[in-house]
């Protein structure tokens, strides 16, 4: 393709993606494709010659739009919003253009200072602690996920606490031959557990309303799934500070290792809040790291009226967000923030000669490849700087306001329903709910009613071992109109 | 930003895409600027009031243009490529734009069935074994890099180690309080390392030249860098198998439990290639999990004259390679392949109630959350596809054959000219050299003359211990002229 067939196609697509915004709303929200049906009409093998650009996008309407789910209509409902807006289309569009890799420094300053500029700001937008900004020891990063940003989290965690107490010694057999020869020119910072491999008693902790991500990282990093406690919740679904007390106390007493603690900031299936300046309290006392996990909720901190969601943060040791999920912002940005990078860096930096240069030797910049699980990196900051420019502060928390609103206007229209009732409370821009009669099949069916009907879609969980509906409202273009045509879909039983 | 207003900016950046390609060559390859000087052109605070688009896009011109390092620059030579071109960019703007999330089938049945399609078109299109295929019990997926392919495959690897053989005990303390609750709805799969823990015998196995990202997926999976073992290579720079034997071997004498090997397919520093054959006969008579890592070189395998890079592939539990670096896909984009997939879901699936839902359940289809450590997803195969529809195999095979023309082309000016030797064989197309005279601190004068010129960019590794320059010619737009060119700066001694 040269740059002007280059110009002529991309064009076309800009119309196109235009264009499917202007139609989202035609599309059935939930795909309705059967399993195997976009396989079956793709050919079997891949074309010897090239292929003309409208060929492409020919099938692409053909074959992949009737295979999507659309995320970015305004009557998606279901899971937490992956939502995005056009700037950050651009953003994305110019990352794919410059097409450089940000490893290193060097190998883009630009990436690297922007991204620690943006994080920066974020800092003062969502009102922060000040010890994450990057001028003292701590600093921010953006991950791809939330799941890889508590993945991080526990392994920096695993390092400082194999660096301030003594060690087991079951898994610190001498080693043998070859292990002290540099893979890949590797030498180890640090003897901690990425050196030489994980003390067995080291215990984590989080309420049974986690994301599972939590477990998944604990499974990853070796220390397991069944190590990681489940602490029990209030009636609001939020930790209980003297649980958690309790099982710390009682590992310890049985000679473990606590070492990790995520609170949830908007659990995943009721944006419960679980109290940080309790939970902080005590794993200041136990010297346990603490990983705030606000991946959809963080965001209603841009509003200083939402900003009690983040009263206790100061005492965390790390915090992620997504604005890929409610900050119109492209998949995939989460944005990651130690108040501790040291520890971070040890658990994850490794130089080999090929990747050694001046700016790195000289300490003098950031080399985000130490903070995360993957050595290259695409440049994500500028779509979280287009957005936050196009829609400055001013406009974001707008509509996140208008999002929170929509919520409450839901939840007071299921209140004042006899048949209907909110199954947890709904702080911000989730509403959990469920049908009084007919237990959990009546609330199954109603479900599968509305998906089925292909004009919204919503998702449930289950919250007190009972089926519930989640009505979550974060979509760019959702208007008080489509949650008002969602409601009497609800309520017209055929 | 309305429809009307994205189409026009959407446009314009468009022709500031192109027009960035047609002049890239003006531009110093690597960036110029010092350390913290982009930081300190952006405005010290967030924006209230929205910005114009004009404004973002000044702002890119004057502030992050300059700190940019030229990667699709047709000069950049340094580290290994990541090429892309503009059917790439177009399916990153095409994903950017439908914003779907494919964490499970259901929320977007196209991005999961494409997915699966391309990568078994590669199979093909490769020539990798069928065992890879998804019609049988294997099967591919776009993990984000090579490095998070490696840890997918060790943890794969460690948990088939755990279903295989008898454990050891001193991770397996009684679960406390608390470890049989679910968190998030969890259920333990398996009684593996993922749920219980690591064993603090296992250890692994690659080569001295393997790419680092090896030993940080050991760190981050709790086996502890110290724990893989570096296996000695010969005098082409591969892995020696009687090596690897012999340290498998004075390891299972020692009750340790040798659990996972990585073979290198082009090295980073010099693409050596690991004897496949050997090394995945012992592989099998220990049982041990083969993990291959081509992330560079994986793509010459489009040529059947190339495809003796995978001999012995057959033998590999896992393969690994990056359409990201040589395959003119934009980051990230790496294509992994286990030949297993039960072992992977095993190590990394967690089901919560809240993703439940009923093609899931029915187990007639894949859910690629499971395949690696994130969650969410976005739409990958878009661009992959896009790419291989676009240039046809044909297309692409002769852009690689004319890379490794060029490097050949290069290697043997380097072979004739007295003033310099190879410093290793040259397989594909990557040359290293260096001058004969004046030792290592010639050669690092004579980097940074050349990347102080702006003219051109290039890196250094060590082999043998002595300071090596690498001439990695991969670049999209990179012809015989560049390469000539970069060669008469060589040897321009001022
Ligand atoms: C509270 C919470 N944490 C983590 C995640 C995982 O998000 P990601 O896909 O970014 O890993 C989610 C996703 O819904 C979530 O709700
Ligand atoms: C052989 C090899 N493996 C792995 C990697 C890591 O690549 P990625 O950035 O995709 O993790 C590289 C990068 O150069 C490599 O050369």
């Amino acid at each position: 393709m040269t740059p002007d067939e280059f110009r002529t196609h991309g064009k076309a697509l800009i119309d196109w993606i235009a264009d499917y915004y202007e139609q989202i709303e035609q599309y059935p929200v939930l795909s309705q494709v059967a399993p195997g049906a976009v396989r079956a009409a793709l050919p079997g093998a891949p074309p010897e010659q090239g292929e003309p650009f409208a060929a492409l996008m020919a099938d692409v309407e053909r074959i992949i739009l009737p295979g999507i789910t659309h995320w970015q209509s305004p009557n998606f409902f279901a899971y937490f919003p992956a939502n995005t807006s056009f700037p950050s289309i651009l953003g994305e569009l110019l990352s794919a253009g410059l097409g450089v890799q940000g490893m290193l420094w060097q190998t883009s300053p630009a990436v690297t200072e922007l991204e620690t500029h943006v994080l920066d700001w974020l800092v003062e937008m969502l009102g922060l602690p000040e010890r994450f900004l990057s001028s003292g020891a701590g600093g921010g990063v953006i991950q791809d996920t939330a799941s890889s940003a508590v993945l991080a989290a526990m392994l920096a965690a695993r390092e400082r606490t194999a660096d301030r107490g003594p060690q087991t010694t079951d898994s610190r057999q001498p080693t043998k031959d070859g292990a002290l020869a540099a893979v890949g020119g590797r030498r180890s910072q640090t003897s901690g557990p990425s050196a030489v491999g994980n003390d067995p008693r080291l215990r984590a902790y989080t309420s049974t309303q986690a994301h599972s991500s939590v477990a998944k990282a604990a499974g990853i990093a070796g220390v397991g799934r069944d190590n990681l406690r489940a602490v029990g919740v209030d009636e609001k679904f939020a930790m209980r500070p003297d649980e958690l007390r309790r099982l710390i106390e009682a590992d310890r007493a049985a000679g473990l290792r606590p070492f990790f603690v995520v609170a949830s900031v908007g659990t995943t299936s009721s944006t419960a809040i679980d109290p940080l300046p309790e939970i902080g309290a005590i794993c200041r006392e136990f010297g346990l790291w603490l990983h705030v996990d606000a991946a959809l909720a963080g965001t209603a901190a841009l509003c200083p009226e939402f900003r009690h969601i983040h009263d206790g943060l100061e005492l965390a040791d790390s915090y992620a967000f997504n604005p890929h999920k409610w900050m119109f912002t492209n998949f995939d940005c989460n944005c990651f923030w130690v108040a501790d990078r040291a520890a971070l860096i040890n658990a994850l930096s490794i130089l080999p000669d090929y990747l050694r240069n001046a700016a790195t030797e000289a300490g003098a910049v950031i080399d985000y490849r130490d903070w995360h699980v993957q050595l290259g990196r695409r440049f994500r900051a500028l779509k979280l700087w287009f957005v936050i420019r196009s829609f400055g502060v001013e406009g974001l928390r707008a509509r996140v306001r208008e999002h929170v609103r929509l919520a409450q206007l839901f939840a007071g229209w299921v209140a004042a329903d006899p048949r209907f009732e909110l199954a947890a409370p709904a702080p911000l821009n989730l509403v959990c709910f469920r049908l009084r009669q007919g237990g959990d099949a009546a609330n199954r069916a109603l479900l599968e009613r509305l998906n089925a009907s292909g004009k919204l879609y919503l998702t449930h969980t289950v919250l007190d071992g009972r089926y519930t509906l989640r009505l979550s409202i974060g979509g760019t273009l959702t208007e008080e109109r489509h949650v008002r045509a969602a409601w009497e879909e609800m309520t017209n039983d055929e």
